[in-house]
């Protein structure tokens, strides 16, 4: 066992969730799982068993490509609990019920935590932040990854199969003035993070912004009739790919507007998978995860429910303050809005709930920078 | 024949063209047909052939319900010609193509002729009345319809049967102020014709401008890579029929401000087939017509490709400067903009093109009514 175990919080029960819980258990320290109550199935299932039966397929995690039963994740009775004993809190529960989540846990919260949300859509370590200032803690620190940690698929009610593992990963701490400080108190346990300059940035280093809620819009009618179907690369067809470069080319005026690195969806693809291609629409379907995948089962799957509110709604607001014009980022939110019969724009991640509003882009950079304490 | 026998230019050459120009020619008029030479196909089979073979099914078309051989349609060497013999002009080409075969024969246009519209989009009339002023025919009678006055089908190179005949068929003339000399110079031929209050009103009148690109978007992965298939009632399920109602509330809203009579898609859908339902997804499922059509073959068809730039452009273009915010509008259009690459904010029917361009709300009215001389 490390000389330096740490007290993680896993909150969050799905199959990527309990395959970190694995790996960081495997590493020697103390490992919390909690859920709300509605979606707490699997971790009690997890709790009734004398261990999680992990059938590791990636070199790389703590101990190898094995299979173990790994004891000793606890359990708790709910999520307060399981913040209230830990040093550092990963989010891996959907980034629409953040503020659900530390609402019934914000006692708990202390200055001295870490909070490492993976993913944390586009800006939701200020959101939290603020979450956590109110509730007592303003120096807690907030980070988020650009994507998962690991991969796990469920292989049963207390087993799963760990198929893959991010070598690196981009995180954005907020302040970004503190990144040298989480980096260093997460070293032993993340040795794979890299910094991004702040945590917009990593909020913008994903491709799911246009890979997830366009492809839903423009499958619609068939999703809702007859979904899930046979999803071949997002069922992304020339014109599919067309919109989604439209989407990409306004993600690059906000990202120039901001001074950050210019990326493409291809160029995160790329990365991301090792492949190849002269288009969006050639990589996409280059990606030999997206083959045969099956398409969201109905409208209200999270490629919208949760990536319109805690992704698109927030790029837009950033981009309204920066002066960057995007109609097709506004376009999709409509749309979702009129498909949904509801406000996303209310609702979503907009300045207010990101304690963004009132600032220019000075005082935005600023904030990123510093926190809040700054204003 | 009767007494007051007219020469009419029917410009275009599909079925439905062919059954107004069959029923004008059994009215006894002289009849000439004409089209742009790309689409001249259907007009060249009925040049060489004896006749225009029609299977009437419609008991209220002139003759009734009857199969006839109709003599003695001309077919023009080119539109000019037509144009040129003619008293009245009737448009049933593609809205997209007026510029164009107006620019081919603006020097037979005159004063003294009816141009009519068969439909003519949203403002297609204040559009050709410009081309007209500039062409030397300022007071040329500009009208346009809600939809196509006959349904044709084909039946062969030279034959087609006439399925349908509109009972009453809303009109619209530029200027309104010449309403009544439009009624009654052509109500000899038209009697079926309604006069709405302006031109606006007719464009509006329709509901292709949620029934045709919002489907088409909701399908387009399917369209692209397996269209046409079974289309029945436009593919419309209960999240598609949500986003045509929201574009539904912002016509009506325009329409309110223009002081219009307020009507819904389904409105317009109950009347023109004589249905029922309680949301436009009932009404539009209850329509028999729309029972397992075919699809778009692909991704330009003109249910994009013509209902964008000649009735959503021009929506969004007079809600702006009514102060209506039209969110859904701006979202389809700029869906389509990016499925087909182009700009149809600035190709389609902008206030520019429609000569509406620094008027106010009451500018626009006045123009309505009275011409452009009223500027």
């Amino acid at each position: 066992m490390p000389s330096a175990a740490t007290t993680y919080a896993v909150i969050g029960a799905t199959e990527h969730a309990l395959a970190l819980a694995a790996e960081l258990r495997l590493a020697g320290n103390r490992v919390i799982v909690a859920e709300q109550a509605a979606r707490r199935a699997a971790l009690d299932a997890l709790a009734a068993a004398p261990g999680l039966d992990v059938d590791c397929q990636v070199e790389s995690v703590v101990g190898g490509r094995q299979r173990r039963l790994v004891t000793g994740i606890e359990v708790a009775p709910d999520v307060a609990t399981a913040i209230g004993a830990a040093q550092v809190l990963i989010f891996m529960t959907p980034q629409t019920t953040y503020e659900d989540v530390l609402a019934a846990s914000a006692g708990s919260l202390r200055n001295d935590q870490i909070i490492l949300l993976c993913p944390g859509g586009l800006g939701g370590a200020l959101l939290v932040a603020r979450i956590a200032a109110k509730a007592g803690a303003p120096d807690l620190l907030v980070a988020q990854t650009s994507a998962m940690p690991l991969g796990g698929r469920n292989a049963g009610p207390a087993a799963l199969r760990i198929a893959s593992k991010k070598k690196f990963l981009p995180v954005g701490v907020f302040p970004a003035s503190r990144t040298q400080e989480l980096l260093e108190r997460l070293a032993e346990d993340f040795p794979q993070l890299t910094a991004n300059a702040d945590v917009i940035e990593t909020g913008f280093a994903g491709a799911a912004m246009g890979l997830h809620p366009i492809p839903m819009i423009m499958n619609a009618a068939r999703i809702e009739a007859d979904g899930p179907y046979v999803y071949d690369g997002y069922a992304i067809t020339p014109s599919i790919a067309r919109v989604i470069d439209a989407v990409d080319a306004e993600r690059r005026l906000i990202l120039k507007a901001l001074g950050a690195p210019l990326t493409t969806f291809s160029d995160i693809l790329k990365q991301s998978y090792g492949v190849d291609g002269d288009s969006f629409h050639e990589v996409v379907h280059a990606v030999p995860g997206y083959r045969q995948v099956k398409s969201p089962p109905d409208l209200r799957y999270r490629y919208l429910s949760e990536d319109v509110p805690t992704q698109l709604v927030p790029a837009v607001a950033l981009a309204r303050v920066l002066g960057v014009a995007t109609p097709m980022l506004d376009a999709t939110v409509n749309y979702a809005n009129a498909m949904h019969g509801c406000d996303y724009w209310r609702s979503g991640w907009n300045l207010e709930k990101l304690g963004l509003d009132g600032l220019d882009a000075a005082g935005i950079a600023a904030l990123l920078a510093r926190g809040f304490g700054a204003r």
